[in-house]
């Protein structure tokens, strides 16, 4: 068995000792004779397991009294028309500040419940950037105002939380929940799908603000009317339960490795590798303005694109996968999410090198 | 390793063969240097396991042409709502027959989008048959009538298609798919949770008359319009993906086991060693109609339930697990689904009979 460094942006590597620790217990959990995958959402060993999760994530984010935490299901898609539906609370309209794609999906879905605001955009600059904060143009009335924390496919990342005057702040964390504390107490709901930093793809994460819940639309479906399931302890009907364990392990993991401080550090020193081979080579480059550059998702382009081909098969097979940019916006990208171990990010480097020596 | 008989209502016992293959894959699949659960969805290694999954799917279950079948998330209790959202059509109101506790979750949530008709019910008689076609009063004008072929909790299923004359007929059969084969072509709409005999919770099976689609309502969220998700091979947004292998890995088994003529002939000797029993005994008894009893869940009472608990624990003992009856309804239950092997039904019989002779 040889594993792979694996660059995708998502579903995206797990630590190898959480995969180890899946395999042996798949058949038989704890002395339980059934597999995690087997077991009722309602019986006790699954009831820990599901409460064991609940209180990791809760201790490595220290989320605040007054938040509940909810594994749904539908990823961040789901949620960008769910959360409408929940948050209104009366008012007709939401805010958003348009960073690139993901964004945009937001945008287009609260549209079905809303009237969506774009209070700042950054399409100006091709999206290579978060628009200043001194340029948001928030109204006091709107219901929330929404950002995506991190852009997957633009690789654009807030480095600070914005102030918004009382107003509700809603965060898309999707791709970088996890990488790094957060004051969780600034937001009044972050989500995210867990196919990046936290598990399998098929589980959501909503961490809400208990005081705005309860006023969701008549039109929400109960499963993601997120005061009911709040009050049903994220089990008004039956949970993920397999991705709900795997996340519970890869928290452990990232307990184990120190919490997101420690995490945080590691993910700035793979990111700084890469970025400063990047600003330094005259073969390679990074399209996003410095200060907000991703630690997570990083896009770079060959200066000869023809080449782009080329360099992908030679990542290949040197091990290296997913390094293709997404369609949307071509080029290349590394996703270095906390299970990319720094060797990979040296063997990118290092392929890089022999890359642009070879053709720059 | 000591493996347990599981007779939970689901998430339920999965064949130990495909359990095995799923820890022996979980860090390498086929040489690709990546667990299933770390590859992108866009990737040719998984678009190859999605591809074969529902293509065994469509095998296993003749589904004929102009059907689509859609991968989705959240659940029988999802497709609740979603359902009416995407196959209203311009109608108004909805036919349903009332066998009992998924019946009436069904009606309770299509009532926020259309009126819902109860066109027959089993309350009167505590829910313990079909009511019968002759009795429902259907409307020719309804959007579609719903029906649930397998009642979980109550242990009520159809053993018979019903003839809507013309109206779409929509099935939840979460609780029977694949326990036998099905004429998918008298049915409009089909749907059911993974978690029985399918694969792990967290994946949502849809199978749908693509004449029906493409007129959601405006409310509908993305990843839940039946249309959006049929022109994305389900990869609308990320799929449960790891949920989708182990459905994979489980329709093969299926097929390998000589496919659903072979599954019906087996769940069939399963229920009949555990119905004949429980009609002979003058302690146990079934509180279900005989022509309408369910293969797949099969409540059953003491005579004197003050010994439910002292029974539980027994079984408990003997390796066999979630016997307790659903809390709404009390007594026990066996759900004997596609995995649960002769030998578990064998031993449960057993203990049955032991019990009796102790205490009958």
């Amino acid at each position: 068995m040889t594993r792979v460094f694996n660059f995708s942006a998502g579903p995206a590597a797990l630590p190898e000792s959480v995969l180890r620790q899946a395999a042996d217990e798949m058949l038989d959990w704890h002395g339980s004779g059934m597999s995690v995958m087997e077991m009722s959402h309602r019986g006790r060993e699954f009831i820990s397991i599901h409460a064991e999760a609940e209180s990791l994530l809760r201790e490595l984010l220290a989320v605040p009294a007054g938040y509940k935490v909810l594994f749904l299901q539908g990823g961040a898609l789901g949620e960008n028309a769910f959360i409408p539906m929940n948050l209104l609370r009366g008012k007709t309209s939401i805010d958003f500040v348009n960073t690139g794609e993901w964004s945009k999906k937001s945008i287009k879905e609260a549209r079905k419940y809303a009237r969506a605001n774009v209070v700042a955009s950054a399409a100006e600059t091709g999206f290579d950037r978060v628009p200043a904060r001194d340029t948001w143009q928030l109204d006091p009335d709107a219901a929330y105002v929404h950002i995506c924390s991190n852009e997957t496919i633009g690789g654009v990342e807030y480095h600070w939380t914005p102030d918004t005057a009382g107003v509700p702040l809603v965060a898309d964390m999707s791709s970088n929940l996890l990488s790094r504390p957060v004051d969780v107490s600034k937001y009044a709901l972050i989500y995210g799908g867990a196919q990046k930093n936290i598990g399998p793809a098929g589980l959501t994460i909503v961490i809400v603000r208990e005081d705005l819940l309860g006023q969701a639309l008549p039109i929400t479906p109960s499963v993601f009317d997120f005061k009911e399931q709040a009050d049903n302890d994220s089990m008004l009907n039956t949970p993920p339960t397999y991705a709900i364990y795997m996340a519970g392990l890869v928290f452990n993991w990232i307990k184990a490795q120190g919490g997101l401080v420690a995490m945080e550090a590691h993910n700035r020193q793979k990111a700084a590798l890469l970025y400063d081979f990047l600003d330094a080579s005259k073969f390679f480059s990074s399209p996003v303005a410095r200060a907000d550059r991703s630690l997570m998702n990083v896009p770079f382009k060959l200066r000869d694109e023809s080449l782009d081909a080329e360099f992908l098969k030679g990542a290949q097979a040197r091990g290296m996968l997913q390094l293709k940019g997404h369609r949307s916006v071509g080029g290349m990208r590394a996703s270095i999410y906390n299970a990319m171990p720094i060797e990979g990010v040296q063997a990118l480097v290092a392929y890089l090198k022999e890359f642009e020596a070879r053709h720059g």
